[in-house]
């Protein structure tokens, strides 16, 4: 498979839209100007960086001016946590996270390091979705930030946000989500949810490695964490990435344009993928929940072997087994463990996704690898045991 | 003048190597993979974030592994103080900055915000050079990192960083400097030197705005400020800007190639630039050290004038009057001011630089438009008073 290529292998590898190249390349060969100088080359400079301020805004809403680059999810995702942190510094608090958040949110959630600060934790169920039973326990009037992502990178499971925003204000608390695997594939609107802060992550979108952004409601008790020149307002000074910030705002503005379109094509491929497995792998389970759910998003468990190894035996899929590997010892995924899903089950498990470029005869070739690669190891393993 | 000129207009605005342009573009265009997974896209991006690595720590010295990427040199600089304050956390201390520093590390140290925290100045004398009897007094033994520029964005005035650091060593301080303004105009190695840490900026080294680095010596007491996933050795999660780091090897690796040619080239061009506006411009002075001094910055107050009133005469240079508008009131350089540099002078102040795409024809050309310029707003000046 190609590298542009992302039948079921969108996920470890998502191709930049030349469309999005096209864009930035000018910022790149003759449009050098610094956004926050005065002259004529920053004055081009800083209007390109306007729009894609109101490009993201657009896709996302809210006000342009409540858009803040980065250079990563990570570092929007630490920017809003921290930055609550930093703002109810002198009174301390707790934070809450879900069990499955990725570790650019949990680890700032727990590492934070500050006397005082506590974390607790908000469990799912068995497809993934947060038990708003136990948020309205684990919220507290002490907490200062709810952070639970918008949909799971592993299973794709969408999550109640608007509901959680309105308990957490409820508490007095402030409510991120981590929208990286949402924005662009599902509806994301910062008005409807309600939320105070959410990150976006430019490659998830088909712009390149290296950009991302958080939306922060005006107002939002999120304080600086890093400081310098008065770039971002206040928020994330040094010298703007223009070109890659003008990629994000192209990749958000034909996000938004495709979304409908896309959503129902990915959809169409990803649940062929799934009929075509069901039925070439009796016992398949699907992980994570079957409706509200990422529409580019596969997340299933192989009957009676690894998924590392139906993966190596179809070598020409990039796909991801969503277990780590530690110290040779094979370990299950730690999202599909919060979901309760049992050892063997989750060492199984194979995420699959669909792309863009992903076509119905890559769907037809990948269910026909992935079947007989399933197959290929069931004998072995029994022809071992 | 075009963008891509840079004859006394570098500073704002330093354009990107084209031979840069080229090293990063497969990175935008085919090679897509994520450093952090293990397919075969992945290892490509991998192995060239690795050389970029390379070529960074062969233009500084250090070791590779010394090596953290980032966003900006904002984001270097804080993460140098930051990280130290954090490392050091439990126990309070004080942080020592000269008094010259750009915003992204006289802010940190200032703004920092943690109780128990303080923050010492070490001025500098009249040609911008920290005072080392006044360095001497200033560091104390509760002093937990000593930070201060390797030169000067506005004057160019290179400090005796090896001499600081083996006294703030002395005192048990750590030894940070802000090298954005020096790394490939004159030589700086972090072994020579002695620091323990060192921050470099794309933008100024002909690769694009928004990638920078931090040389972190092994086993410096220095902690990361944001969490995530384990990239960049643990101190800059979140996935690289693949394309932007190496852009930023081939920088590096280009400006060690051309450091003893371009050093001479630009001096060359900066002193005949200079001579040519004594002999236009009766009493003309310097600002910054007449030797110690970037080869490629001019910094130059003209006579009775408001150095502003000479640029917007002469419109077709882009340059800089290093002062800020504050609420339509013109207030001098804090550098000049630091300087001991009176007002009238401070407020004549233009701050001029060479690049590597400057010819001799363009420094007869600015040197002919800044002496009418000047001429022009003299006599306005004198007619109106």
């Amino acid at each position: 498979m190609a590298p542009g290529d992302t039948t079921v292998g969108s996920t470890p590898t998502t191709p930049i839209d030349p469309e999005v190249v096209e864009a930035m390349a000018p910022f790149l060969r003759t449009h050098f100007g610094n956004p926050s100088s005065s002259h004529v080359y920053g004055r081009r400079a800083r209007d390109a960086v306007d729009r894609a301020r109101a490009q993201v805004a657009a896709l996302i809403g809210g006000a342009p001016e409540e858009i803040v680059f980065t250079g990563s999810g990570t570092e929007a995702n630490n920017m809003a946590i921290l930055g609550a942190v930093a703002h109810a510094d002198d009174r301390g608090g707790r934070l809450a996270c879900s069990a499955i958040e990725h570790p650019a949110v949990e680890k700032p959630c727990r590492l934070v390091g500050f006397r005082g600060w506590a974390v607790d934790t908000i469990p799912v169920d068995e497809t993934g979705l947060i038990d708003m039973r136990a948020a309205d326990v684990v919220i507290r009037r002490e907490t200062v930030m709810v952070s639970v992502m918008h949909s799971n990178n592993e299973v794709g499971t969408i999550q109640p946000i608007r509901e959680l925003a309105a308990l957490a204000h409820s508490r007095g608390a402030l409510m991120h989500t981590d929208a990286a695997q949402s924005v662009g594939k599902v509806s994301v609107d910062v008005n409807e949810l309600g939320v105070d802060a959410l990150t976006i992550v430019g490659h998830k979108l088909y712009a390149p490695k290296g950009v991302g952004a958080l939306h922060i409601r005006k107002g939002a008790a999120i304080a600086p964490t890093s400081f310098g020149g008065g770039q971002e307002g206040g928020m994330r000074p040094g010298t703007e990435n223009v070109a890659l910030i003008v990629a994000l705002g192209a990749a958000c503005e034909i996000a938004g344009r495709r979304l409908a379109e896309d959503q129902a094509r990915l959809r169409g491929l990803r649940d062929r993928l799934w009929l075509g497995l069901q039925a070439g792998v009796p016992g398949i389970r699907l992980n994570g929940h079957a409706e509200r759910r990422l529409p580019n998003t596969l997340n299933v468990s192989f009957p009676g072997v690894r998924g590392g190894a139906v993966l190596a035996a179809a070598p020409d899929i990039a796909a991801s087994t969503g277990s780590a590997c530690h110290q040779g010892e094979e370990a299950p995924s730690s999202v599909l463990a919060a979901m309760g899903c049992e050892r063997d089950r989750a060492l199984g498990a194979v995420r699959l996704s669909v792309g863009r470029t992903t076509t119905a005869e890559d769907i037809g070739r990948a269910t026909a690898n992935l079947v007989t690669a399933w197959r290929h190891v069931r004998a072995r393993a029994s022809g071992g045991g």
